[in-house]
């Protein structure tokens, strides 16, 4: 039997999987198509992901806000959604008739149904709208991590790429006209921090302009792309131009990724939008607002003397794009070879018999590698910030367990006998950590855990 | 006008937020009613509170899966929840009939519809089944943060109380029915000590046993409650029966909260279930397996000599309950006196006028703060672990500055000058920190910012 290529594909993200040491029964694939579910080791990396995202945001001025997964329809139909996406959505409706909102309605109307979110957007402009912003409040900046769903056809579904539930990294800027190259500027660097830290790339920026279809004025849209353009020209990085090739509410640019292979994945993406502060009626005071809105200044005492409401910029910003996703990009692009922070089995200790005192030992180097051997005042326990510590005292040969230590892909091997029980330390191969900076591959380490513990760090 | 109860309710609620900093507006409420919004403050105490839990997770033996949010009806039917609990359930469909995955059937065929999940456990349960388990494996310890949507009829909606979506700490451990106790030890000590850190409490627990109708052996009863008692009594709490109020399908815990006000709080749940582990067929390989499932040992080798299926034990355990209502309750609780890690307001920087030297080093003391101010090889963060610290540099009065600050329940207030910016320094009041052992209430601190990173830790 030949296997398609979404097969192969399906094979081939089931292969990564395992590699994780996440094996995926088809039951769970039958009951949730098209949602991937992660098991520890991924859901270990999705956490360590979110987590340096969160690190970064401090920096970057974003604030994390966790929003609804259900809206009404009359949030969609505002949005634009249920005219131009609902092919992509999910309708949500009370099970029992009894418990809808409007029991006297019926079942379909726009009062009783909810749309499953393909976007967190709506989300955040009612948030900037349910109060006051002032120009000195901007630019404000929202974080989301909500799931999201999307309804792909479900034959095009596969693995972690194309799927009908995933998590983007989402965050929408809402700033001045007069910002927007500087936020493109931050978001571009913020971009190649982080490409950076994955060892991701080269990556090529393209940018979308207006195309033949449009909404919003000649001049909004020449003083957007001469943004963006500025942006691309200062960030130092090669970019393309796809000519007209802009949503219909504004152009954008994207962050085309290449592979390992030489393809090119599309992943982050940077997407102004002149249509949903309008749809939303958002708005921000301002002196001078005319002036203020096309992104100019002024010193007309007259004209600043007159404050009003001005419409604030959307920009719609995913650094990884779909974290899922990125998360397959990930594990092809390392095989195996996680960087230390991000290896979801970072160390493993192995003991060289079964007997009593050396399995203790083992379990011991454990607690104390996961930060869990003291408990703090009351029995809290602040971890060491390794995750992944794990243990085989099976009583197969030392050979046998290093190799297949090795083939799983942990980072650190750390192995305990009679000797080490004796000296109250452990042997180190420390080989399979990839090298930053000037730290060389070590091996035949001997130290105690609490040693190892700062070794690690 | 007066208030009904739920006004009354949503109104206090209502102030809790604002006491936050997280102004909600009624547009958001209309469009997911029940859907709390978390804003950039409470969002920081809920990953706050998820981060804690990690961190426990680690000593405790829970590992974290991320799972779908809706799953087919064909699911729910086997769960028994399309049976007992459509009610309180949401209906997911197409929103598009031709995005159907079985076109040709109807749209409310179970095969195109799903159910928005109320609860995580038929997810775990397919992850349990979907390896093949030995008695070595157990116990198995899902932990699982999704949120979760419950159809509440929309007159009871309230706050953070009375939700239809809401996060649960939740968890569910697979084990041989001989590791009950022993699991709901642990289970009742993390409580224990997780009440403790928040400094909640006294707390009493319930276990409610065997009701009229139940499934299931009485031997199964009989040793699942003789487990549930002794643990009970192993953890020094008191604690009550409710005889005959357990769920038909297994016996459980409460733990019944006691507020300020001496009102009681339903918050986590031990519930013991014979029935999902028989619906999803769930199964390990152990010797001996009919004494095995009796949760006894045998010494006898012609037994152990045979190993066969036997089925787990599930325990659902939750121990903050909903995080959204657990938040609820701390705000109350703390009243705007956080705990240091907690607050969502860890610190502001005053200037004492508006001059630029003074803002700009307002501004460069926050950036060491957050741990902003270097970045790491290629631009990388790794804030201090300090969140939230704010400048106001407006040109109003010092005085008046402290008195919105402390309003506000800023932990540390921080005031800049002229002199601090000839000193390198820092004028730091941390009376607003609550004391944690014998670090005495401090004022009049003078130090520099790296300094103030250091003490703050
Ligand atoms: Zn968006
Ligand atoms: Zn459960």
């Amino acid at each position: 039997m030949r296997l398609s290529k979404s097969d192969k594909h399906q094979k081939a993200q089931t292969m990564l999987f395992r590699k994780l040491g996440d094996a995926l029964g088809n039951q769970l694939e039958k009951s949730s198509p098209g949602s991937p579910i992660l098991l520890p080791n991924g859901a270990r990396i999705f956490n360590r992901l979110v987590e340096f995202l969160r690190n970064q945001y401090v920096h970057y001025g974003f604030q994390e806000v966790i929003t609804p997964t259900i809206y009404k329809k009359a949030l969609w139909a505002k949005s634009g959604h249920l005219e131009n996406y609902a092919d992509d959505m999910f309708t949500v409706t009370s099970t029992s008739p009894s418990r809808s909102d409007e029991p006297a309605l019926d079942a379909n109307s726009a009062a009783n149904e909810y749309g499953l979110k393909p976007m967190n957007c709506p989300g955040h402009c009612l948030i900037f709208a349910a109060q006051k912003r002032s120009y000195r409040d901007l630019p404000i900046r929202y974080a989301d991590f909500s799931p999201l769903h999307r309804n792909e056809v479900s034959g095009a579904l596969s693995g972690l790429t194309r799927v009908r539930r995933f998590h983007q990294d989402d965050g929408h800027i809402f700033c001045r006209p007069s910002q927007i190259e500087d936020e493109i500027r931050k978001t571009l660097d913020f971009i190649r921090v982080a490409y950076s830290v994955f060892r991701l790339g080269p990556y090529r920026l393209a940018l979308s302009t207006r195309p033949e279809s449009y909404i919003g004025s000649l001049d909004d849209w020449a003083q957007a792309e001469g943004s963006l353009k500025r942006a691309l020209d200062a960030c130092g990085q090669t970019w393309t131009l796809n000519e007209g090739d802009g949503a219909f509410y504004g152009p954008k640019i994207d962050v085309i990724l290449k592979d390992s292979d030489g393809k090119e994945h599309q992943t982050a993406t940077v997407q102004l939008d002149f249509q949903l502060p309008k749809r939303f009626e958002l708005e921000y005071q301002a002196p001078a607002p005319e002036v203020e809105q096309r992104g100019e200044t002024t010193t007309d005492a007259a004209l600043l003397a007159v404050s009003g409401p001005v419409a604030p910029v959307l920009i719609h910003r995913a650094v990884l794009g779909s974290v899922e996703r990125l998360m397959a990009l990930l594990i092809e692009h390392y095989n195996g070879k996680w960087p230390f922070w991000l290896n979801p089995r970072q160390g493993i200790i192995l003991t060289v018999n079964d007997s009593e005192p050396v399995v203790e030992w083992a379990r011991r180097t454990q607690r104390v590698l996961l930060g869990v051997e003291e408990a703090l005042e009351g029995g809290v326990v602040a971890p060491s910030g390794l995750g992944a510590i794990d243990v085989d005292d099976s009583a197969r040969s030392l050979q046998l367990k290093v190799r297949e230590a090795k083939t799983k892909g942990y980072g650190m091997i750390i192995v305990v006998g009679p000797k080490n029980v004796a000296e109250g330390t452990v042997s180190v191969d420390a080989t399979g950590v990839p090298q930053v900076g000037d730290k060389p591959a070590e091996k035949g380490l001997e130290m105690t855990p609490e040693e190892l513990v700062v070794f690690m760090k």
